[in-house]
């Protein structure tokens, strides 16, 4: 995979993902602090964030300094060139030229593709737009087959916002690669689009997480994003409506995980924290060993 | 003290403070850059400023990086996902597990002990509100006992604003500790606060410094902060009633030192600078030896 | 040249521009990734960056990790403890001792050599008003011997805003010591100042590229910036005026090169970003290899 740009989830073969999960495996115990690497020593990984995403770029960080490497880079459009006028263009075609690989986020869907198809170096997309999100596309799946042993024949039910959601689109898309059936659980005015549904295997649709909680394996759970509605009242109708609290967890199985690309709001309450359903902050952590791998074999230290 | 917290500068003994300062000594000509260390090779500290101030920031990482380690986090609150809603807890939860030690800055009163109560990783606190600051008085001890070879016996003036100053109260705490005799010199409106007062070893309280400045080892000038004054008028009525200057300084013993945990903005006149008696500059420096003691104390590579 | 602050490109002679160049050559390996280096591990490079510029900045942090060293600082006045009244001299004083070297970027011109004047180690200044940026003119100047093997005798037109222009009063200068022959194209407004003009060697002054093109060994192309002009509508009316396009090109020698310091707006298409004119993106790459060559040199670890 050196050399690769990581844009989509559908950019990489199922192998592929297999591989990097394989590698990611191997990298646990160095994202651990329990094992040192020095594999990316003098690899540079330019962080370019038009937009703020303090976790991403800490993981992306995190990954980069547990393999030996350096980083340099940007966290708000304020601080950059981009004020004085500089475009997308012009800046990818300067960084590339400062480091080995970059890691994008931008507001414009469609701008991480852009800033691949300009540089020679390998690109990352960190999120673009609604778009897509690669990383934590794989690190959502990596969590799952860590919890379940496989994702082959698994429950997954999808939670919340599922039109607007930045990730849960690719992670529907990639769960069916995977085998794994999936449960669309949202308000009717937030439904799955269907060009989506489409490629999907969906085992159900409904509004009520209690109608599927019992067989569900897996219950991924999304924010309601405030900024996607241009009517408050509107959010404000929608953005309780669904909440997991250890009540409700009474109902799913033992090994049910929960899981949440974080930031939460109000969607899990605080006392699932502490029972064995809570996967969340597993599921953060385990944004380092994937992005580890990631840039192990985009940057060709791994093969 | 592996895996310790570092909230307060009374969660520490005499003999663990005194323990810091020696292995701060045998830091000293590594962060003068005279000798090289990798004793914190491929540790990560975790630097999570919810309000901006660069040089304890600066300091930590400069102290970090002498050691070999390396460093991520982020330097306000509007670069960072709380703009979305993150919460403090899920922000600890995940930064632990990217990194190996955390220092958190934050404006609200007790944030740090929060966080500490939530990591399983060390947390160092660098500010909380008008709380503690405890590496700061860290530096500050050890200034004063690498300038008078000791502490016990020496008078200490405090001048300023010793009702609202951040790290004063902490302060005069530990000299008392260490039996210094403690001058408070302040606006009556902004004299220390009786709770402190009972704890500590009062030699004399007054408003003027030339009152006690013979009898003085050290002179602590602290800032009047204009963001604690509801009223611009009452500020501008206190902020310039100290300001040290050399003409004042004959009056002093010729080995007082003046000391200041900056900025400074009118407290301390420039002609100070070029005399005997400046040791603010000496005491920013201080702060990289400490903070290295400390971080390679809590992280475990020293005991 | 240890030790030595570079504040303007008129405190380095001849010789040793050249022996920066030099050293750059054997740079150029290390700043493509191809070759690896440590010569200044353990060293840490400050970047105090009062106003933004983040190509600049990550110019010099790649350059410093590249040879293996570290850096701390920070890239906006708002993130500092400059809005709490800190000073530069204060700020300088402190940072001196949290690192090895200082770059600094301050909207005053002045603001290098005041914090050059006040530090005892080397400050590089990265740009103060409408002043100096050494680190840009020395890039340019290596930038043109690379691409036509020197620079005596060889024919430079500048273009665009040479009354303001940051760098181009510098450049000018320079490429005179260096016997280039002087082309200044621009409108009458923005015409290069009489002090300048004095000290350079001008073969021709005018207002259209396209009299003097065919002559042309470099275009230096400038961005005329809106700030500078109190009046919008005259910033519309001369913003527009030089574009240089591959159509203008075909006027000009085949192996005359295209520059500009970036970030360009609208004065050079991308149609001449494929044609071998085409040399801005590989002058932006050359600040790795010089800043590296100045840094190794300032700090003592070549000679």
């Amino acid at each position: 995979m050196k050399g690769r740009d990581i844009i989509s989830i559908r950019d990489l073969k199922k192998e592929e993902i297999e591989l990097v999960f394989s590698v990611a495996d191997s990298m646990v115990d160095i994202a651990l602090g329990k094992k040192e690497s020095n594999a990316l020593e003098h690899k540079i990984l330019a962080t370019l964030f038009f937009e703020p995403s303090t976790r991403t770029k800490m993981s992306f960080e995190s990954a980069m300094l547990r393999l030996g490497g350096r980083c340099i880079g940007f966290s708000d459009i304020g601080a950059t060139s981009v004020a004085k006028g500089e475009n997308l263009h012009d800046t990818v075609r300067v960084v590339e030229s400062y480091s080995d690989a970059m890691v994008i986020r931008h507001p414009k869907e469609g701008a991480a593709r852009y800033a691949a198809e300009i540089s020679e170096k390998p690109v990352i997309n960190a999120g673009d737009g609604s778009g897509e999100h690669p990383t934590q596309t794989l690190l959502d799946l990596y969590t799952m087959k860590k919890a379940m042993g496989g994702i082959a024949g698994k429950n997954v039910l999808l939670v919340g916002d599922l039109k607007y959601g930045r990730t849960v689109h690719s992670l529907a898309r990639a769960l069916s690669l995977f085998g794994a059936g999936i449960f669309l659980i949202s308000p009717r005015e937030l439904e799955m689009p269907e060009e989506v549904k489409k490629e999907i295997n969906i085992e159900a649709e409904g509004e009520r997480i209690e109608d599927h909680i019992r067989e569900a394996d897996v219950i991924y759970v999304t924010r309601i994003q405030k900024e996607r509605f241009p009517d408050p009242a509107e959010y404000a109708k929608l953005s309780g409506r669904y909440r997991i609290d250890s009540k409700l967890l009474e109902m799913a199985k033992k090994e049910c995980i929960v899981m949440h690309p974080l930031p939460r709001v109000e969607e899990i309450a605080y006392d699932v924290d502490s029972t064995e359903h809570a996967w969340y902050f597993r599921e953060a952590f385990n944004g380092i060993p994937v992005r580890m791998a990631l840039l192990s074999l985009i940057m060709g230290v791994v093969e």
